[in-house]
């Protein structure tokens, strides 16, 4: 494992046009493989937009796997670049919120994201597995989705299962923030990389649809916590790169006697609610 | 639980000097308790300093529980505020990196730090059994210690039991960040405060100890993630106060559909590391 090239591909999906939005990822995937990516993450739902009215529409924009990514492994092959990214799934006669992950060679994973956000429920079912971490000639790279990454179990078990990189496509919701902060979304990036040392690859989406405008927090964080790129500086189309030593993500300790995994004590970590 | 008003009072200890630093205690949250403050947190280790150079150095300024704790217990039923902090604890013939909770009745609570820092782990013993959630009139405190917070299994753990405000008595090393960046400390206490909905409200030490300097991130959190008082300015003695309605912290609805608790699915988070 050297240091490689990570790059979050911030776009604007337009909503329904999966032919003009395929067209829009392979052109992301080529500048970030100009830039030397080897890793390239695009956003949630990247290939069908997001803000569907109803589950008609979202089956409208869905696809089987295979011609999802057909285009995808087409670039990756194309580029050498391995790509994650978010697609509409459809499968088992229903929708998924789905991200998978390809190289030239193929389909690697993909993953049905089990933590919807508000709406989606309506239009898609919630996946019932753990999201994949595959194991690649430049890495271990784990996957997941939007909401997904608010569950800070989500990125810690993505890292216990050894992912050096975890890559997140996803869409967020502009909901607003105080002055001068950064978007809470890349904050909890930030902490859930330091807390694991583990790298983080946000790629968010930008273009307001159907009134709904994103945050646009694509980033990347080192396994320190620390931001090497981003967030995009605005909810426009952006190319964010950053070199990453990934395998200082398969050294935990963060002192002689520290180490973020050995220290850790599951037996005092209380796993449900209290019942009133 | 009407609004109620948390401190965190960022001081700075002398090593060895248990009385004087009581005395410091003791006007700190007397100060806190004139700003209105129903809850006062203070440092981790307040009453004895930090950096000591063998286990016979600590042990001669750790104190049992009853004895640490009854001026915190007077200066408590003196302003009527719930005092929370670290002191070394002197028990089982061993030491203890320990904090408490009291009010004006006595101790609610005492924990022992399970998660040792560096070289704590040369002059304390690990405590074994999780942190207290203490229901108290003003609602319900849990508390944990400095790098206990950098595993996001326990302030979600503390939340899970129904902790509404997380008190974090800490002293935490300066070890440097990227200009124009908050304490990594605070960015990992918004994220956990998001995450669970839950208040967090930090107290920080200052005051250069053998050469080492403290951040001096003292931070109060609200259940949205977002700061309402601090970070302190700079590492010196700094009172924090902000208005928290606790209550908020019951309801763990982001919206219409999703509850940060009830979205969980602990069925799908791994619980221990690969092993390779």
């Amino acid at each position: 494992m050297a240091d490689i090239v990570v790059a979050s591909v911030q776009l604007a999906p337009v909503l329904g046009d999966v032919e003009g939005n395929q067209a829009l990822i392979a052109d992301g995937v080529r500048r970030a493989a100009a830039a030397g990516a080897a890793v390239v993450v695009v956003p949630e739902l990247a290939s069908s937009g997001y803000v569907f009215s109803s589950a008609e529409e979202a089956r409208a924009a869905a696809r089987p796997a295979a011609e999802a990514l057909a285009p995808w492994i087409e670039v990756a092959r194309e580029t050498g670049a391995i790509v994650a990214g978010g697609f509409a799934e459809l499968a088992e006669d229903t929708v998924f919120n789905s991200a998978a992950i390809v190289d030239g060679t193929g389909v690697l994973a993909v993953y049905r994201k089990v933590h919807l956000w508000d709406r989606e429920s309506l239009v898609f079912q919630a996946g019932s597995a753990p999201p994949p971490v595959v194991d690649t000639p430049v890495g271990r790279l784990g996957l997941c989705v939007c909401y997904d990454i608010e569950f800070p179990e989500f990125p810690r078990s993505l890292a216990l299962r050894g992912a050096d990189l975890i890559c997140v496509p996803t869409n967020w919701p502009d909901e607003g923030r105080p002055p001068g902060e950064r978007p809470l979304e890349v904050v909890r990036a930030m902490a859930a990389a330091s807390s694991s040392k583990v790298f983080i690859a946000c790629a968010d989406r930008c273009g307001t649809e159907r009134g709904v405008a994103w945050v646009g927090g694509s980033a990347i964080v080192a396994d320190t916590g620390w931001l090497l790129a981003g967030p995009a500086p605005a909810p426009e189309p952006t190319l964010l790169v950053a070199a990453c030593d990934l395998a200082r993500a398969r050294d935990k300790r963060l002192n002689e006697r520290n180490d973020v995994f050995a220290d850790r004590r599951p037996d005092l970590y209380a796993q449900a609610p209290l019942s009133e």
